[in-house]
């Protein structure tokens, strides 16, 4: 047993997608977030760009004392790749338990992927989907504007400007009759109603923040690293811009108010 | 007179509409540029963010033989504020070229201003038009969309996505009956077609980097400080991130292919 904290960091707030299910599915366990909020987003820069960032802030997250970590963001784990640990500390991103739900999920083996620009350029949830599912056929699609109109509130079901630019995105995707979708962002599950209104009830859309909070967790029990504490966890928030503003987008992540401390990791 | 570079620095490429008057207006001169364009867009982040980038993008610039410095960037000057020069260099922004223009523009002395979150926010357009045209009023609005609808491509006068984001945008500037709309970011001369579409053709559209460009003129003559060559200057561009996707999206605010040394500032 194991009381450290987990670390899960994203280039902005996408990434409290996985907290709110690692609340849920592990509620005795600490958790430190970092949100690279003065350099998001990542997902329109270059692979190089995206690594050196990355590594920034998994070096951020290791000054705490940390016994696993979650990059629960979809441009990382694409650029990262499938590793499963960082000097010894378990880790894990969003590609491989993603793509293993969606292998499980398909009937038909016709799995769509969407993600930000530097997701999809990588090849990295294709090339894992059909390692693990050899046959599957994939097709994947950038959704460069999803990530913005999400941070700027453009979230109603109802929003004409973001079902518009959904109906661009997703078109191509519908009409291979996929059965799966990985919404390979965790920004996406926050306009999870406009993407299945357009993909219909049918079309299974798989949570990557929530996928990998969950695969987190059958990692941390084999390797009896769970917490033995039995009072709930605490949630401890770094961002690397202002704090001032976190609460409230904050809140469209978390689904609920933001409990715990919130700080800025610049000095 | 001094044969020294031009610097032109932005968060991103919306500065090249300044490069692209300084060229046409300047051709003997030669341009230093330097695009952020790892951590584009400034116009979301902090103050405090916004202004140590800026010094950081100044401090590369000073690296190199320079005469001048133009912030090409409406985030930018708008944090800075009113300033004259840097440690002897003269600078300008976009704020006082933009802000003189409007003034001399109105007739009924009703002005509009658009920007990014940080640029009205600060309220530093608002102020100079008052002080510098007493009686003026002044109707500002964030478009926290418009960068990334630039960057992204969605610049087609018919485009229908922009025109519906534009629409809920400009609705109340242009209810309050302005005739001059200061465009406050680099970004937004782009697409100008479809400002003008719905704010009318008797609205002046004030573009924020052809007058820094032209106040750059005006501040290099008087200060006896203009290029003696008589052969034409040469533009070296440098970005933050990768110079592969450099040229494409150059393209879009030069108004031509790019004539000029590409790198990356990155070691």
């Amino acid at each position: 047993m194991d009381n450290n904290a987990i670390g899960v960091f994203d280039s902005g707030l996408g990434g409290l997608t996985a907290v709110r299910e690692l609340n849920k599915i592990l509620p005795n366990e600490n958790i430190i977030y970092f949100g690279d909020t003065a350099r998001i987003p990542y997902g329109s820069r270059s692979r190089n760009t995206v690594l050196r960032y990355a590594n920034e802030d998994i070096e951020f997250l290791r000054k705490h004392d940390i016994k696993m970590i979650i990059a629960a963001c979809g441009t990382v784990s694409s650029v990262i790749g499938d590793i499963s640990d960082i000097d010894g500390i378990p880790f894990t991103g969003v590609l491989i338990p993603a793509s293993r739900s969606a292998c499980n999920a398909t009937k038909n083996g016709r799995i769509g992927i969407i993600g930000t620009p530097a997701t999809i350029r990588s090849g990295s949830f294709k090339k894992t989907v059909e390692a693990m599912r050899p046959g599957t056929q994939v097709f994947a699609n950038p959704c460069p504007l999803f990530v913005h109109l999400v941070e700027n509130g453009y979230i109603d079901r109802q929003n004409k400007v973001t079902k518009l630019v959904a109906e661009e995105y997703l078109e191509p995707i519908k009409k291979a009759g996929v059965d799966t979708l990985i919404l390979g962002c965790t920004h996406y599950p926050i306009i999870k109603e406009i993407i299945t209104d357009y993909m219909g009830d049918n079309v299974t859309l798989i949570d990557t923040g929530a996928e990998s909070a969950k695969y987190a967790k059958k990692c941390l029990s084999e390797k009896n690293l769970l917490s033995g504490s039995t009072e709930k966890g605490k949630n401890t928030f770094y961002v690397s811009d202002s704090t001032e503003l976190f609460g409230d987008t904050a809140r469209i992540f978390l689904g609920h108010d933001v409990s715990g401390d919130v700080f800025s990791s610049i000095k």
